[in-house]
């Protein structure tokens, strides 16, 4: 029997540990998740600053197991979630794309309640078994790994290119180790020497802001979130180049909009991706995530696991809620 | 013999008729062009409003024949040319790509003197011949109709797709002329009678801009080259949608990339096409670009052809600069 309440980190209009949530009642297509571990990512941070209006428990990082569902089958499965709810019915759903649905709800982010939680439910065509050799660690990592993988579904790059990555943030580390499997000549621009230690330790090479070649590279990766981010991406992609937005920015941008149409640059809006692919690539070995991690806190926490993510140079930060067998936290102390 | 001066239309800060300037000497690897016909584009206006720094004759589109050449064989042969010339040892031209050389010259654009001028010289190379089956008043329209060619080798166009056009101008009525054989649904923004008339008279439906649906259109290309077309234009594509730019903006245009990034758009900007294709759809008779025509006016009345083009609602002005057989200029007298 689940208890009936919980406890969950609350936005509204400020963040707060509440433990009085009732424990959602699932609709008879979704499942009851215990969530094991959530981790903590920019949009988390952004909302708190009202970047976008939201209401209710943060977090759509996670990885849990199925505590309750009607596909009795699957109780006991740990899981992780796709966290786009589409309609199922307008043109965008039928169409195969439920993440662009118009009415979608989304975890933590839009009219549904996320993962900073003991508790979270979600339909269960939305929730993946994940393979015994993915640990906690590293499953936690499959919505933001499926976010990098986003743009190879955009935009497949061939081992011939040369591709740069703009921000070695959170994403960013993501990124470069996704776009390394290409075989692709990679760069990817660190500010900081924790962010570089890394890159190197992923054998990806890194290269300082000032060192960046104009106008060369086929593909440049835009994730750091930042106008001068932007404007290093925009000088280092070559002519009928390509530039992928991983990030989005704080108000308008100033654009010139000529100078795309005459260097005939294609610009991609690329947001939540695939997680069959993000899976495969854990549990195959090809991508280790966990060396991103720098502090594990337990959800009664999880105000401060907020204010250390917040902090320069920090990589992931992740919440245990408590659901999950005690694991080694795997910590690098980074930052 | 060629004469040693020649009639042009030269500008310098101001754009005048010249008789004096002397007739191009070509390069051994260039041919010397007669000039049968040229049309008047959006650029070449640009250029007069000093938008590029340009001095020299104008004009880029243009059909008219070999004169003279080494390459004895081809003198007298009809052609048109691609205006781009680049270096031919960098990164973009050894990559098959010399339209963004970086030191190209460009026919009447950059650093070479253009079409609007009894003779221009090109490389051979450029010069491709005209089919017999293709008048001189269709072949004049090669190159804008490789322009938006160029849309759809950039991102093809399915028969089951939504597309809407932005702008029914001379480039609006091109697009909607080439889009049209893909079998999509398509849809043109157009403001004047006189374009919808041309649009109902090439079989393609036309729209109000107050009547474009949101957020529906697979594709969108943009042709109206103002900030008002670039706002249908963005409100009308779909969710994970493209949108094409084939127009050059003055100065910068403020742009939401985050909505772009959470909307999945790609924008793809658009310049210079093939220009086999073109002649291939020209001498099929699948394009007829000539009900564009609304005006043809002698080479020593270029001010004037200036001029008229600048009307709004003007389809395409073309220059009769001598070269060729007198034949019907075919004008609808549009606008």
């Amino acid at each position: 029997m689940q208890p009936a309440t919980m406890q969950a980190l609350y936005l509204d209009r400020r963040v707060r540990l509440r433990t009085d949530l009732p424990v959602p009642e699932p609709a008879p297509d979704e499942a009851l998740v215990r969530v094991h571990l959530a981790g903590v990512c920019a949009t988390d941070l952004a909302l708190v600053d009202g970047y976008y209006p939201f209401c209710g428990v943060l977090g759509h990082e996670f990885v849990g197991h199925i505590a309750a569902a009607t596909a009795a089958g699957r109780v006991g499965q740990r899981v992780v979630g796709e966290i786009n709810v589409g309609c199922g019915q307008c043109a965008d759903c039928l169409a195969g794309r439920p993440t662009q649905c118009g009415t979608r709800t989304a975890l933590g982010i839009r009219a549904r309640d996320g993962a900073f939680a003991e508790y979270l439910r979600l339909p269960l065509a939305n929730l993946l078994p994940v393979p015994d050799q993915i640990s906690d660690a590293a499953a936690v990592f499959t919505e933001p790994l499926a976010a990098a993988l986003q743009v190879l579904v955009q935009r497949p790059v061939g081992p011939g290119e040369r591709v740069l990555v703009v921000g070695a943030g959170r994403l960013g580390q993501l990124l470069a180790r996704v776009l390394r499997l290409t075989g692709a000549d990679l760069e990817v621009v660190a500010r900081h020497p924790g962010q570089r230690q890394l890159l190197e330790d992923a054998g990806v090479r890194w290269v300082a802001e000032t060192a960046v070649a104009d106008a060369t590279y086929d593909l440049v990766v835009e994730a750091s979130g930042g106008p001068g981010g932007f404007a290093i991406a925009r000088r280092a992609v070559r002519r009928r180049g390509t530039l992928a937005l991983k990030s989005t920015y704080r108000g308008e941008l100033a654009l010139d909009l000529s100078a795309l149409v005459v260097d005939e640059v294609t610009l991609i809006g690329s947001r939540c991706g695939p997680f069959a692919p993000a899976l495969r690539l854990l549990a195959q070995g090809l991508v280790d995530p966990t060396p991103l991690i720098c502090e594990q806190l337990p959800l009664a926490q999880g105000p401060a696991a907020l204010a250390v993510a917040r902090r320069p140079g920090t990589m992931k930060v992740l919440i245990d809620c408590g659901g999950g067998a005690r694991q080694a936290a795997g910590t690098t102390g980074c930052g």
